[in-house]
């Protein structure tokens, strides 16, 4: 077999086992996901990866409208005195914020934010909008982009500019804004295990790690495949904090003058990269079919030299096209070289039609997450596809299921087996009744941080209702359950 | 009738003919359709102006890919260095390019432009993603905010950012990348027709008006109900001006190096200032149906008295949403309110439930454009709507085609003449073959400028090839015609 160059790139992937960090940036490069943009930390989506996006905004987009969510968009510059006004909000973000000081050549007068996050822009928005309850609740979502400054980035994971949807709400009690808040994390978790494969821990973050300016923040964290933590959606009760600061006041039933209630709630293109390292191989990386900007690769084999090969591969594109999301390879590389381009895009179904295939009236079908190859006859073809296509996301979510369980231990009273299962990669749950300087001494010793507080049955509690905090000089008694983990 | 407060505010619309600019201002405001950002120039979409913009997306997504062409996002950020290659680029952009210069409280090394187009972003991309002439051509688009700190602004028409999509493409030959900026403002061209109701002007701009940076610019020009052009969406060929700069090389079938052929399009959110001013009229906007968010607003009328009434409308709304998008009032608002609001907003199709209509099994139908009202059977209530709202369409298009062939003039030779139709606002065809100077003398002189050069038939300039140009002291003959005319 003569090995072109880009072949040779293709067998480039460092193994997991080897190096989980090198294999994840090979998978990026190699399935064609992204390029640098010219300033560091800046990405470029491609369309194998922005594809993938778009699906999700159309998902979640159905998934909203059914709620009565109504998208917007809101401006990108937040002017400085405007956003100082929440002061956690703005110590939260002060040294990651972009500031544009100048236009052209001339100085503005006051200096302009790069939205990090549009809670300031909302509540500028929601105190010029709402007068009285009958107006209430405002339940918006906007889709775009925000800019931190980070320090170190990672593609996906931690970029300075990454797309993402926000929602923004705004309520006339405190129980509808609680409820909401708990509802979009719910609608977050299905919406991770339904379309993209993904098991999830619900929970709350601990006070130390809550959202700058809220009240509350719950989360959904997935387990990588190297069992760190990655924090995958977030929704925030802000209750009053910012309707007070920006003065968001609606006239009650009572004819009397509140403050609202709020919160709001987000996810980011970081999913791409849960996607990659929950589901990625050695081979590549991996796609959950809802959401495969290309579900069917159909290759045929030596078409350029083989005409009827050729035509029948047509044929059958023409009739995968009206069921899948099928692109046609007839070009004339090899058989290997097109399987291992499907497989690195993480393409869920590979359709073969050589010479062969076509003498005996079949194709042969390779699923990309067991890499099982079946022959099947034309005429099944469509109902095989169809579904295999949901035995793929239904064993992708099972492998990842039983790997977050099997991964996922409970440690009570023991610090040091504790601290050994934080650095053996184990989402690490235990009971902790500490605040915030003895999580960064946990941190510090073990790498770990607290990614939420979880309700536990009885049973995973031995049955008794309070139990010594993990952190030993603590010696207080408490009901709380926190998982730790090591986390991107 | 007991006046509220919010039916004072909806009567109040300056009439077009009083003062066109307030009632545009007015009907924008009054149709819910944007707020004021914090930063001054910048815009809020609402959900009723933001919903149209999403469908103008999916409309244009749709015909993309029937071109194969693929979504992508890049960076919002170009470093100073990177932005100043291409000079022209660089002069034409240069005083209105917010800069950021600091993060937190520390300065940057490098000033960062925030994008106001992408074609240096592209063509940094294109540099590193080619090798030779198989990977071409490249054809890829993106939805993006740009930011352009305009000195004057005006809501959709010009505002600091605004949101659009940019298609850039490499392509290894001229003629393929000239033909396709021709497709491109032509796919346009249709768009406008078919989706907005909106017929346009198509042509070359001139030198002097044509992008910062291209070789050539094509344009469609939409004329506003004041007469006045709007440049509603462009196509440019940048031949190989960014590639030299920025060395976007590939190696052609001879085996030799070359300069890739580029080109660059677009259209943003000004496309919904061009549906209002095409369209409205002093009862409100007035939205093309395939691009309204809402098609059909069902209004109950006295449903909270009348149980009967509320019920079949709960039933209707079921049917009628199956088929349209549509949204159901059942409020305990007044007939006449529900009716301007309706009409403020440019729904296209009002349907009307009273306890009258009920006892007859009808509904009453008021399309938006003419006003018409007809009383319509359960049963063929969703047949008639269906072909209301391409009556709708048509009628819009036919009324605005009319305006457009009625307002434009050409002009010989007689200079006078010329520059009083330009001041009365029509579009103004005229022999003209004097540069940038000319133009600017004439911008002077008329507050007219040249939109785009046209090609006629041999009727309308008169048999003969070639006309004195219109501006006296040239004394020049010439065979191009250009059409001339005061703009947003």
């Amino acid at each position: 077999m003569k090995t072109t160059v880009k072949e040779r790139e293709l067998n480039a992937i460092t193994t997991m086992e080897e190096d989980f960090a090198k294999w994840y940036t090979d998978i990026v490069k190699q399935g064609n996901l992204i390029a640098y943009g010219p300033v560091k930390g800046t990405l470029v989506l491609k369309p194998n990866a922005y594809g993938i996006w778009e699906l999700i905004q159309q998902h979640l987009n159905q998934a909203f409208a059914k709620k009565g969510i109504k998208n917007v968009y809101l401006p990108l510059f937040i002017p400085e005195k405007l956003f100082a006004k929440e002061k956690e909000h703005i110590k939260g973000f002060n040294p990651e914020l972009a500031t544009v000081t100048m236009v052209g050549d001339k100085k503005l007068e006051e200096k302009i934010y790069v939205r990090p996050t549009s809670e300031v822009l909302f509540a500028d928005l929601f105190r010029n909008s709402i007068e009285s309850y009958k107006d209430l609740p405002i339940i918006y979502n906007q889709w775009a982009n925000v800019v931190r400054w980070e320090k170190t980035t990672n593609p996906f994971l931690r970029s300075r500019e990454f797309l993402w949807q926000e929602g923004h709400t705004c309520h006339d009690n405190s129980l509808e804004a609680r409820n909401l808040t708990k509802e979009m994390i719910k609608l977050y978790a299905s919406f991770f295990k339904n379309y993209l494969a993904i098991p999830t821990i619900m929970g709350k973050k601990t006070p130390h790690e809550k959202f700058a300016g809220a009240c509350s923040t719950y989360t959904i964290e997935a387990m990588m495949k190297d069992g760190r933590a990655l924090q995958a959606g977030t929704s925030h009760y802000l209750a009053q904090n910012f309707s007070k600061q920006y003065g968001i006041i609606f006239k009650n039933k009572e004819n009397e003058f509140e403050y609202a209630f709020q919160t709001s709630w987000g996810v980011s293109t970081r999913i791409l990269g849960a996607i990659i390292m929950v589901h990625g191989d050695n081979r590549g990386i991996v796609i959950p079919p809802k959401v495969a900007p290309v579900q069917v690769m159909l290759c045929t084999l030596f078409g350029h030299k083989n005409e009827a090969v050729a035509e029948k591969g047509k044929e059958i594109f023409k009739l995968l096209k009206k069921s899948f999301r099928t692109e046609l390879d007839d070009s004339e590389k090899n058989p290997g070289f097109k399987a291992s381009e499907t497989e690195i895009r993480g393409i869920p179904v590979r359709v073969e039609l050589g010479p062969k295939d076509l003498e005996k009236g079949q194709v042969t079908i390779v699923r990309r997450d067991t890499l099982e190859k079946i022959q099947v006859p034309f005429g099944e073809m469509k109902d095989v596809i169809k579904k295999m296509l949901l035995d793929i996301h239904n064993n992708l979510y099972e492998k990842a299921s039983q790997r977050l369980k099997a991964n996922t231990v409970t440690v009570f009273d023991d610090y040091e087996h504790f601290k050994k299962e934080i650095q053996n990669r184990k989402f690490v749950i235990a009971p902790f009744c500490c605040g915030g300087e003895v999580e960064d001494l946990i941190k510090e010793e073990t790498g770990g941080t607290t990614r939420c507080i979880v309700k536990l049955s009885p049973a995973e509690t031995r049955g008794s209702k309070k139990h010594e905090c993990i952190f030993p000089e603590c010696k207080g008694k408490t009901t709380r359950f926190v998982v730790f983990a090591k986390n991107y």
